[in-house]
């Protein structure tokens, strides 16, 4: 397999109330912003929003699954949070490849890792360094 | 409420093979190295390990719950992935006051976030930047 | 227990959006037509329809539950998918006994399995080869 | 996107207790020989045993995320369960182009189906009739 700078590839999915309610009983996040329907009311988003790293974790589906794919070994993420993600909202978690490393640099990719939702807003943007698959 | 710098909380869990398998319903990231013990088992971790945002997921968890608390946004949130989680692993995610912005700055609070395993070993470690509820 | 060619059984229930995001989650069917809202405006069904084996697996529930009940081993099934189910369709899942097979023929029943929805269409048809408990 | 007769596309996964016991919350089939741990040790499968739907749904998961892949239209499916999948067992869904009808024939493929186990025995076999994405 080879990959160039440029190479991208996407995933998207619209988030549902149990995936917001199944991540908080795998993480134990029950911060009422993301489960409490009249707290998050009172809020500046209105209504329940999905956990960021809920949201984030799309990115590793893409670098796990397609680009670079099964056996992908991810070594950092950034991230940075720049818009809410509302319950029913359906996103795009899509990655680009930035960097690749040489065998002496023990092969390692950077990826531009950005997601955005059903308006085109980027919701997430951040970075990952990965090891592909050999 | 008012945070000192050095400030801590933390939480630990058993990560369970429900957790994994949950966690790829969720998000779509069937790579084999999480839901294929088969697989696993000829790779350098010898058995299907967890999710590397399943386990980082966590400090949101102490960030949403405990420090800063409900309420808090995430805003930025940096990860290094140093060590395997296997299926039956206890973690504990650790977040710790490093910097607190003033008012003018936005009110704004950094966090070093750490998770360590049953044997002490950091397994992931980076940095958090959020606004803590008012 | 005996049996006689008409008996019948039926259950019935709600299809939810958890129902069809978990099934997505255990099988990695995340086909857009299920999980993605703007994808499946898009399409001839115009909303996100069920997985065709989720529906047809409340058969099974009949058939392991009521009749012949618990015990039963399902041998053949055969299934054609003739209308789309909705999330927020009610089906009702039908099994009727059409042929029974004496013991040399080591106790086997055949019956018409069908789905239909809410407005009374058949969504899908086929045939089971189960055997029964003893 | 043309396709060949002889074109073939797999997935793998281990079984967990967690996909039977969420399959039979989704279909409320809760056959003991599913989630009875003592009466499946009665019972000449030795232990708890997935819902055969349940390990046959993966083979919609080839069709609508490989092969033919997004936006497929499963039309007919056969399935013989020849023999029990325990929880913990690794299967393998393989699906494979048998024959392919004339735009005049409305477009439609037929695919083997088949599940094996980590031994290699075919668990379930079947046949596929599906319309694929234009």
């Amino acid at each position: 397999m080879t990959w160039s700078i440029g190479d991208a590839a996407e995933t998207s999915k619209t988030i549902s109330e149990s995936d917001v309610y199944l991540f908080a009983g795998i993480t134990g996040d029950f911060n009422p912003m993301h489960v409490n329907a009249v707290y998050a009311s009172n809020t500046r988003f209105g209504s329940r929003i999905a956990h960021g790293m809920l949201v984030a974790s799309h990115l590793c589906t893409v670098l796990g699954m397609t680009l670079p794919g099964p056996g992908t070994i991810h070594i950092e993420q950034s991230l940075r949070f720049l818009g809410p993600v509302a319950i029913g909202d359906t996103i795009t978690a899509r990655v680009e490849i930035t960097e690749i490393f040489s065998v002496e640099r023990r092969r390692r990719m950077r990826l531009r890792t950005t997601i955005t939702n059903q308006r085109g807003e980027v919701v997430i943007d951040g970075e990952a360094l990965v090891k592909p698959p050999a």
